[in-house]
């Protein structure tokens, strides 16, 4: 039921697999590009959707995503091997495991709510879901009659407080090699393509 | 050389191909997999990034981000009938195209940038990328002195003005036969497996 934001500090380093996952990529150094070689393909992320509905086995994951159990099966161990879901076990004989997301897992809140909204404004007249937002931290609990109010998210920078729109941002590239454009001075790069 | 967020309202509706795509998903009716259907394979969302840091050129775009040239044509189409991309002319003879994000396509600002924060946060130990904010207008142009400071960005609610903790959001599912768990009563489901 808490499908949303938690910015905080991460709790711990994340593990080495998920740190090997962001090396040896084609193209540009770029932590998208590394986020999405854990987190590019919909039934993962459609997973971790479910998860923040609180639904946790496998049969209910598979049902309310519709994806095909063999992809499914194979997304959900390619995220618990990222560290982003774990298993937990809740029934021994026959071996029976819940997935959980870990603290990498519950931030990814920021990108399933940029999904959603994005999925709202563009692609859905009536929202299928409606999130609503209890700043007095009564949120999400059944038993309270505090509705909250409609949450209306934006980015904002917390060094200055304000809303962050797209041209007042720039980029630092950081990469040896590359810039924005591309690589710089790449060998045989003279002209580009259609 | 701005990639990043527009949370301004759209300039128009969203065009017919982008909201037929919308329907008929399996599992939940979620704006979520709506949006996946569209970006939900990473090659989309990599493009994306390229056209945002200002590289519309398929040459260009196909060597920062390391995509097979086929799959990148391939996704490149899907988002232009998605209305996220518009292909234009920049010669006739031999015909020839640039890309460039509509408005669909610049609103996925708050996504990309959900995605560099998410993936500096857990795979990235030395950012590649590091993004600037400018909040008096000046940011982005080459021959401004302004440097701005490290964007810290934080999901804001704008009706509060607090920043969202995932546990302050709560959800209200208005698919009919759906809640959060998934179908109401659904038949043939009176348990679910491992």
């Amino acid at each position: 039921m808490t499908p949303h934001t938690d910015a905080r500090p991460p709790a711990a380093q994340p593990p080495a697999a998920t740190r090997s996952a962001a090396t040896a990529l084609p193209g540009r150094p770029c932590s998208i590009a590394a986020a999405l070689q854990v987190l590019g393909e919909k039934w993962a992320l459609l997973a971790v959707r479910e998860l923040f509905y609180g639904n946790h086995r496998f049969d209910r994951i598979a049902r309310n995503t519709g994806a095909p159990r063999d992809r499914l099966t194979a997304r959900l161990r390619a995220l618990e091997e990222a560290g982003v879901v774990e298993r937990r076990a809740y029934s021994e004989r026959p071996p029976r495991y819940e997935y959980h997301l870990t603290g990498a897992g519950r931030d990814l809140a920021p990108l399933t709510q940029a999904l959603l909204a994005w999925g709202d404004r563009w692609l859905s007249p009536e929202p299928p879901v409606v999130l609503h937002h209890h700043p007095d931290g009564s949120g999400g609990s059944d038993d309270s009659d505090d509705v909250g109010h409609p949450l209306d998210a934006a980015w904002t920078c917390r060094t200055c407080g304000v809303e962050v729109h797209s041209p007042d941002v720039s980029l630092e590239v950081r990469s040896p090699g590359w810039d924005h454009r591309g690589p710089a001075v790449p060998v045989g790069d003279a002209g580009t393509g259609p």
